[in-house]
């Protein structure tokens, strides 16, 4: 880049804005966004562009970009795509820092050299592109709608970036009806150059942005993504929908735009991995952004039910469990606390049931006694409409109540079943930012996500685990391997790299001579297996070449002779360089641990156990590298038969922390020899506490390149 | 029941009814009734009664219910819980077929002696019982509203059975906002005696019900629940709700109506047996029920997705997966329907997208084309609001084509996402009762739905299953073993129970002699076990009494001398019975089966595969007995370690079918012989197809009773 990159504010708060293409035909585009521009109340320049000249709605048009003698930090280009190149040609040179380009046709249809040509030149003038085949940008700071949507965006402080332009639009038009209030809606559409993790580095500072909602299809850089999201997420909360999840549904998002959607597994580990809440539906996302937009934190995790009705706090205290909120579970301190607010044939216990005949002020009663109490930390409301209920009152009282709330720590969420007038109610109390849902799961989930961000922000930071390799001795290994014009390594290169990373393999030896082999033996401790070592030789067992279980002396002198007596006969031209001795494996907890470079998200880690079952069962859990061991040690924990390592029928635990420890060799090493692309250990064979383990079988593969990452 | 039963139609379809409790005061339950059932049209006869006499809304009201002369099928009784034996006594002098309780303050807070005296007494008298703690019933085919919930209901064709009061009432209100048509609302309450299975006989043949919503928290009588469920949902569609899913809910269920909630894992997969569609949220299961109340059914299988927006489309690719609805996948196929309706930058491919600028017009034309081929079978239709579409005609559009093939089998379901127009026009068209979601995981969730009762209808009804038994022999060992003053059976007892059943063990003889042992071997067969078998020996192992895998006579004589003199010096007085000479069970595919008889569904299946793992890993799936052979099967291929029984790494293919065979001894067993409360074999060994299978551990209980089915 020969001028440096602009700073990723000026796309959120230009002091001024071009728009090419602008037009007078209300029917264009051009002109859509000129009419939101302007209407809007940016108080920055705007500039609209055409070589028609003349004026756009009070203001001058320009024939040309090089005509403007004025600050202009984003060009809006709305122009047929053949014209496109030449457009930003000429902002490059009035100095324009940001290209938004709404124009359609590129990469998204399979152009993809005209696009690569158009940023190529825009990042030579030092400029940053946007799109193309975007809607634009709404930024709420610069009260500014650049964007070709609905004119009355809610100012407020939810963050939305959509790959998809269709869905940002209608999105639009759905959060203003909702009084989902926006610090910024933006497009990201075909990604050529500016990318969601662009995007989220301004948001991650941006006062004016409390939750962030990201649409997107496919991930190009995921190792910046991942990170850049690790650091979104302690200060504020992402919610994420990934479309294509599904096999069917990847195939339609690729044919879309162009990026290639990931395994959804490993694409689903690192979002948690991240912090990040993944949603399915539109209507779910905005639901938790809009909440967590405005809500306040909890201090702690025990909540409380009070409903005025015991079947919908059956259903309550069932979402409660899905969604992992904790219910207070004190009989003695919630009867302490609801007797005096609940009648003799309610229930004091959690979920508190004030009964069908309680009245708006009953209600307003027995929330307090939940807002007020030290050791409740949030309230599930729960109502019924009933035959004889006043719902004005009741949606007065819960304005009131969340509103007075809200700064004290003390989140409260509503749920009310009913007809009409109940709808109205709700409807208005949503518009005006008070959490108030028709359906149970819905309040309940979004309080539970609430608790995700929660603990996810007051989770201690742990210090990423190093592992003590031979470098130099890795390179040296891999460097041979090369050479030889290979990509795969040999078993004894495989056992050489475990050593160099100090991964304990069974113990082998080769020896030249019967005498050699019982010495080895010896060292190595019985029982042995032998196999015959000759390149000569591939299928040692055809050859007889293999003896198993030897328990002594005696057995291993039989079996050498009867290897070397068989090796001759199947071979009689044979050079046998020597019979390895190796430790024979005893059965233990049989693990798979494999870490590979994925194509968008960098090293991925994967644990899985059970042998045969992970084959079957396909029980094994993925992570991203660099992770903590704390992180490590849950991956493990949420495989199904995790079990099988604390010893079941008896059995005694197995190293677990070993397993840990070779995981952080494998992410490290990996991370370290960017040659290597992929290292599997199945089994590691792990023993019960105090007997180690043992790495069985290697798999190592390299990439074609023959880099190394520095 | 000393007078019959009356035919349960009189309680939807009365011809008269008594308000016991009527009242002139409008705060009092009784005359919210009243005032319903005189405000709604019933032209039944309407008859108050009350010991204050006068007039309710210009009806005469009788001082006591025996004034009446006229047929009196319901008598609702809403007065104090202790004037209600008295007012039920009279009833039953009066000859009144039904009644309803409102009356709550019974079982659901303890009182159950009253609630249970009311309740004999009323059966006594040849009536019976609705509630206690109900919120009454509306009947649309009478214009009966005789709840004290909101006045107006929407007549049509969904059915609500609420075992909460409170949801009932609530849901009646949100029906009528929603325009959701019902043929009936109806409150179970304590369940007395009127279960939801009454209820279901009747919903079962009526005309007007397309469509039932069940919302429960426990069932009593869960065997003819399960029975009725299976004839209802042959017919139409059952949704059903039960909360308290959670442990915790349960609990709360428990304290809240008195009826125990059993293992949710039980009743998830009795409900799928039966055909029933459960839904999690009252927001879903009100959606489904009155979009499978008006839908035409599919004639196959091949969905087609309609778009306006890329991203929308992947969306709904992914909910197809999630909810099982199958997208046509022919290219050729869509290119040439869908060509001429598509511009030439949008896609044929299914999702279909005619792109952004598509008008409404357009949008007609691709989802005529659509609904016009006989290749496609259902249509989803999603639109993303645009900048410039027009709301109007699209929503005049939907209607008219959603009516035009509602008659033609051809279901079609909207998503249109966009602003307060679009929400506009989706609440008034869902209020006319068009399909319009907002979300597309909803929309497509219930035509998925709408593919389950399709295929659940359209599978042929096998038989069930016999298997051949000796019965007479079952019975004796029962016998035995009740006479002994035990409910479990010994091993000898359990093989011979087995043996009864024609279920294959391990082939064993107990040898008086080595001669003896050395004959019964070789008709065995190699390899074998020996065990000593003495009443004075219980631990064999520790006695020495133990010998595994004698592989020849030799090793057997060996063997057996050992044995003896083990035994011998262990306990030189041990009565020595003889020597167990049994097959060795060579290692193969280890399962586990179970029968038990579930409190509250009776006969309950359980199969497990993989030995630890079933332990470990909960890999166990549940049925209710009786079930064809398929279900069987089904139930065996729905545990995640299926694929080792097709074999893997090279294994060949197990005995799955003489499992199934297993499956169903046990089954007729359990149902036919119900002393037997519990039966479990642990491992069941499946080998290769030709191989067999044998049961090698059997654990057998009795219930306490010493009972047996007849």
């Amino acid at each position: 880049m020969e001028n440096g990159t602009p700073d990723i504010t000026y796309l959120f708060e230009p002091r001024g804005l071009a728009v090419i293409g602008a037009s007078g035909d209300d029917t264009k585009i051009g002109n859509m966004i000129m009419n939101n521009i302007v209407s809007t109340g940016y108080e920055g320049g705007i500039y609209p562009v055409n070589p028609k000249g003349g004026t756009i709605l009070g203001k001058e048009v320009y024939r040309s970009i090089s005509d403007i003698d004025a600050v202009v930090d984003i060009a809006i280009i709305s122009i047929p795509a053949h014209l496109v190149y030449d457009a930003v040609s000429e902002c490059g040179k009035a100095g324009v820092k940001f290209i938004i380009i709404i124009t359609s046709g590129f990469s998204e249809i399979g152009n993809r050299e005209e696009e690569r040509r158009i940023v190529d030149m825009a990042v030579r003038h030092g400029m940053r592109v946007l799109g193309p085949n975007v809607f634009g940008i709404y930024s709420g700071k610069m009260k500014l709608n650049a964007t070709f949507g609905p004119r009355d965006i809610v100012p407020g402080n939810v963050a939305i970036l959509s790959q998809s332009g269709a869905l940002g639009i209608a999105m639009i038009g759905k959060t203003a009806k909702e009084g989902i209030g926006l610090s910024t809606i933006i497009s990201i559409g075909n990604k050529s150059d500016i990318d969601e993790s662009d995007l989220l580095e301004y948001l991650l500072d941006d006062q004016d942005t409390r939750s962030i909602f990201l649409y997107i299809e496919g991930v190009k850089d995921g190792e910046r993504f991942k990170n850049t999201l690790m650091r979104v997420t302690r200060k504020k909360p992402v919610v994420v929908i990934k479309s294509g999840r599904s096999k069917r549904g990847a195939l339609a998002a690729a044919s879309h735009t162009g990026s290639l959607a990931g395994s959804d597994e490993v694409f689903d580990a690192i979002m948690r991995q991240c912090g990040v809440v993944r949603a399915e539906s539109i209507q779910e996302a905005l639901n938790w952004c809009k909440y967590l937009s405005k809500a306040p934190f909890p201090t702690g995790d025990s909540a409380v039910i009070v409903t005025n009705g015991g079947g919908i706090g059956v259903m309550a205290t069932d979402a409660c469990e899905k969604y992992g909120v904790k219910l207070l579970d004190d009989t003695d301190l919630t009867r302490e606390i609801f007797s005096p607010v609940t009648p003799s044939f309610g229930s004091t216990k959690n979920p508190v049931d004030i009964t069908g005949g309680a009245t708006a002020q009953d209600y307003h009663d027995a929330l307090l006694a939940a807002l007020e109490n030290d050791k409740i930390h949030s309230t599930i409301a729960l109502y019924c409409a009933t035959s004889s209920f006043d719902m004005e009152s009741l949606s007065r009282m819960m304005e009131d109540i969340y509103t007075r709330y809200m700064d004290r720590g003390k989140p409260i969420i509503f749920s009310v079943l009913g007809g009409e007038k109940v709808e109205q109610a709700v409807n208005s109390l949503r518009s005006r930012g008070v959490p108030v849902f028709s359906d149970v799961y819905d309040a309940v989930g979004t309080l539970g996500i609430q608790y995700r961000q929660y603990h996810h922000q007051n989770d201690l930071v742990e210090e990423m685990p190093s592992a003590d390799i031979d470098d130099a001795g890795v390179e040296d290994i891999i460097r041979s391997v090369y050479e030889d014009g290979r990509t795969f390594l040999l078993a004894q290169e495989a056992q050489k790299l475990m050593r160099a990373c100090g991964i304990s393999m069974p113990r082998a030896g080769v020896a030249s001579s019967l005498e050699d082999a019982v010495s080895i033996a010896d060292d190595i401790g019985y029982p042995v297996v032998l196999k015959i070592v000759s390149r000569d030789i591939l299928h040692k067992s055809d050859a007889g070449g293999v003896a198993l279980d030897l328990e002594s002396s005696d057995e291993l002198i039989d079996a050498y002779q009867g290897i070397i007596r068989n090796a001759r006969s199947y071979d009689p031209n044979a050079v046998i360089d020597g019979v390895e001795v190796a430790q024979m494996v005893r059965k233990g907890a049989e693990t798979i641990l494999g870490a590979r470079i994925d194509s968008s998200f960098g090293p991925v880690m994967m644990f899985g156990l059970g042998g045969i079952y992970v084959e079957v069962m396909k029980d094994v859990t993925f992570r991203s590298w660099p992770m903590a061991r704390s992180d490590i040690l849950e991956m493990i924990k949420q495989t199904r038969s995790f079990p099988l390592l604390l010893g079941v029928r008896g059995e005694k635990r197995k190293e677990i922390d070993m397993i840990v420890d070779t995981m952080v060799k494998l992410g490290v090493l990996l991370d370290k020899h960017r040659s290597i692309s992929d290292i599997e250990i199945n089994p590691l064979v792990a023993y019960e506490l105090g007997k180690g383990i043992r790495a069985v079988d290697i798999r190592v593969i390299l990439n074609e390149e023959g880099g190394s990452k520095s």
